[in-house]
């Protein structure tokens, strides 16, 4: 299991927060998907922060970056980042 | 319940690991806190993020940040700081 950590700083907060409810099954329903999380700063509102955790970095890449999912994804909460969103991969220190 | 996001860049990540688990209890233990989750970075070995849930923003800084609790856990882990962490906290959208 991976933990994929997205940092989003967006325009408009409120009309983020709809286009990503709207499009939260494109990438909630994709294999290799367990859990999806997305979070709002409270000391920057204008800040997300997306936890996403995968099977694999590869069925992250495999079964959504490269396919329709990704371009309908982004088609939908894009249009709200104020720049690119910084998106990195964890695994769990135990 | 609000999210604590921690973005930690270390010189010395297997130093900063262990330093870590010496010193995780100082942070599980304090009351408010509910969870303390660390992740190594896959791309960015030398990238840790901390998620650590909290009963809320208060909870945070009374009972942690402005007692001898913060002073020993940044005793134990500064050391092996690139930079300053950046710590903010975000709360669910749902």
């Amino acid at each position: 299991m991976v933990l994929e950590v997205a940092l989003i700083d967006v325009t408009d907060p409120d009309g983020f927060e709809a286009a990503y409810l709207g499009a939260r099954d494109i990438l909630a329903s994709t294999e290799g998907c367990q859990s999806v999380r997305m979070t709002r700063g409270i000391e920057s509102p204008n800040r997300f922060v997306l936890l996403v955790e995968w099977e694999s970095v590869e069925a992250h890449e495999a079964n959504f970056r490269q396919t329709e999912r990704f371009t309908a994804w982004r088609a939908a909460i894009g249009p709200f980042f104020a720049g690119p969103p910084r998106v990195e991969h964890f695994t769990d220190v135990s």
